[in-house]
């Protein structure tokens, strides 16, 4: 089997013009659910399924499924799945989302062009809402296909400006009917780009996931007194800032600890915003979030512990009160054997070489994995860079990283 | 001479209604230079000067002079003069600035009542955007006053959208004529609210500033990377917010280890802002401001010196990018014997204790100090709150710490 790079590259080059960015560095796009540029990007790709001869539905979240049912496939199989999402962070990459989603079509191309009989559909999926920069936490239209959401309250979540997911699709005249339900699957893969630079490193365009890792996040408060900067002295202050600091320090610090006993551990602090925020005001207050992830989830137990034992010392040396909240925390998800062997078995084939790594991002294929076979496959992020007009993949590499996901579903569809 | 509390209360609590803002604890207050609240308190100010037979003048940049000249005065001689500002801060107390400016007309009523026969005219005196929350770092009316600032500097600086200062005083109907001169003064004190607890904790009513800080704002930038929070492993990370929780640490460090040589010195870093400031994303830039006062000079280069120490050291030990600029920079201000005898004399006649100290906070008496002899006097400020609805003086404070302004500016306007 071939993959057609420049088919590829032209399908994600056209995607990337809807809400297209003008960038000093980089190519970048905003797309956001329900908006205009959500509209262009989700038509194109519908003409694009057509083109490719697959029956398009939509269903009432968003989301997008074109079905390759070829002669050789009994129409009433489980179909093996892929894809990813469209939409973006407010300038983010082209390759984030849209290469997974093209790559799934490219992969059905691919098996057409070179008379591949799968005795199973091939469905290409796109995922509404997956980075939940408007509407909710993301993984939304994947959430509702795997149950864990249920229509209704999708359809409820509001932006926030008050217009509720449902509404938004009805405006772009993509909400449509039932629920693409993924338990119906024999099997998912999704492409995504790493987001990290481990492939980069190795030199490898394949990665095959093993564990998407675990995540909480945290709301912290710190509450000082809002002081006169210039009459307020050094010993009667009650500082948010310099107490927030302290924290910051001390979760950096636990996590660096625990990477001695699970070394993809991660904590970060990405989030602070002080109050009132003026030079001339000792900060009286200080909201802060923490996100720890890891594969293992007792790092992350661990080190929210530890940021606990970081406020509770805070408070007895300075006079602040302070609280944390943990509202969000969501279990590693392991991906299936089943699918990462036909991943890896695909990149043998293809003289792709392919490695084991995890994920430190969350991903549709977190919820696809509670009701099927999923797996996750990542192409080479050069820097790591992501989120950003500065993301890249190179073509060559969405090109093999292609390979691979259309030699597995290949595999897998003739099951 | 008696001092009318109820009448200096009235006038006070009648002003604290413009601009007047809901609170659960306290009583706030927003007048913001050029708005409807500010035209409403200055049109009653006028109109109370003009009730105790003063004349009324509004120079070009909106400072406001009502003047005494009573039978026995010349008019020809320098005035002595007194007065605040009437502007807030957003969601400021009712004291700061009202105070100085009502006490100095209770001072006039006070002297007419007592029968005092000045040889001098007597000013009260209402300076324009001295909180700097519109237009300007603040001290705009002072600074023309004091031949600082241009006339046309002034009216030209421009607020968040652009309207310059002359358009917003015209707009409101106080863009007037000519220039008032502080140099035309025998003498100026200015009273305020303390914005600290020294007077309260020593149950003293009435504070003689000795000096007003010299004051140093730094604007710093820490610039790392931008980087995905779950896939970019600790040791990859260039983690601005981290690095900028050191520097806030070690600004406050050395500000107290100086405060063993001056211990009046105070360092803050009041703002911080984190880009792009976002739970999932490792924090790629901070902006920090620093605010570093004293009385002794040489303690603001010793820590911004310290300052510029931690950035070198946090350079070298994480791969972040720093600079620190230092725009703006104040030596301190001695207030003048003169006045601060007439203050303390005062005090001693009208059997209100007086205590010596120092401002911690800029105030318009600084600009004035530069071409008459000119002091401060503070009254207590409860738990040193400031900038707060709960900014609080108990009226017969008001009425004690006016007792000693008016003392005071009867002894010198009959030198």
């Amino acid at each position: 089997m071939r993959v057609n790079e420049d088919r590829l590259r032209s399908d994600i080059e056209s995607n990337a013009e809807f809400g297209a960015v003008p960038c000093r560095e980089g190519r970048g796009r905003t797309v956001l659910t329900g908006t205009e540029a959500d509209r262009r990007a989700r038509e194109f790709l519908c003409e694009r399924l057509r083109d490719a001869g697959l029956d398009t539905r939509i269903d009432e979240v968003g989301n997008v499924v074109g079905r390759w049912t070829p002669e050789s496939a009994d129409p009433d199989a489980a179909p093996v799945a892929a894809g990813s999402h469209l939409d973006s962070v407010p300038e983010g990459g082209i390759f984030d989302g849209p290469l997974g989603v093209y790559a799934a079509l490219e992969s059905v191309r691919t098996m057409q062009d070179a008379g591949v009989e799968p005795s199973r559909p091939v469905e290409v999926v796109c995922f509404t809402e997956e980075e939940g920069q408007r509407f909710g936490g993301g993984l939304v239209g994947s959430g509702v296909a795997a149950g864990e959401l249920s229509v209704e309250e999708a359809l409820g979540i509001e932006d926030g400006d008050g217009i509720p997911l449902g509404d938004a699709l009805a405006d772009i005249g993509f909400r449509g009917e039932g629920r693409v339900d993924a338990a119906d699957w024999d099997a998912w893969i999704e492409l995504h780009v790493e987001q990290a630079e481990r492939l980069e490193r190795a030199d490898v365009p394949a990665g095959v996931v093993t564990t998407i890792v675990g995540l909480t996040r945290c709301a912290v408060e710190v509450v000082g007194e809002a002081d006169h900067a210039g009459s307020t002295p050094m010993d009667d202050r009650s500082d948010a800032l310099a107490a927030a600091s302290e924290f910051v320090l001390d979760v950096e610090r636990a996590t660096n600890e625990r990477r001695s006993v699970s070394e993809t551990a991660v904590g970060t602090v990405g989030k602070l915003d002080v109050s009132p925020n003026a030079p001339n005001v000792v900060p009286g207050r200080a909201s802060l979030s923490i996100d720890v992830r890891d594969v293992d989830y007792e790092s992350i137990d661990h080190v929210v512990g530890r940021a606990r034992d970081s406020l509770a010392r805070i408070e007895r040396e300075r006079p602040v009160e302070t609280t944390l909240e943990r509202p969000w925390d969501r279990r590693p998800v392991a991906m299936d054997d089943r699918p990462r062997a036909a991943l890896h078995a695909a990149g043998e084939a293809a003289d792709v070489p392919t490695l084991d790594l995890h994920s430190g991002a969350a991903h549709d294929t977190m919820h696809v994995a509670q009701v099927t076979d999923a797996a996750l496959l990542f192409a080479p992020s050069r820097d790591g860079i992501s989120h950003n007009p500065r993301e890249w993949t190179d073509w060559s590499d969405c090109a093999a990283a292609t390979r691979v996901l259309a030699g597995a579903l290949a595999d897998l569809a003739s099951e």
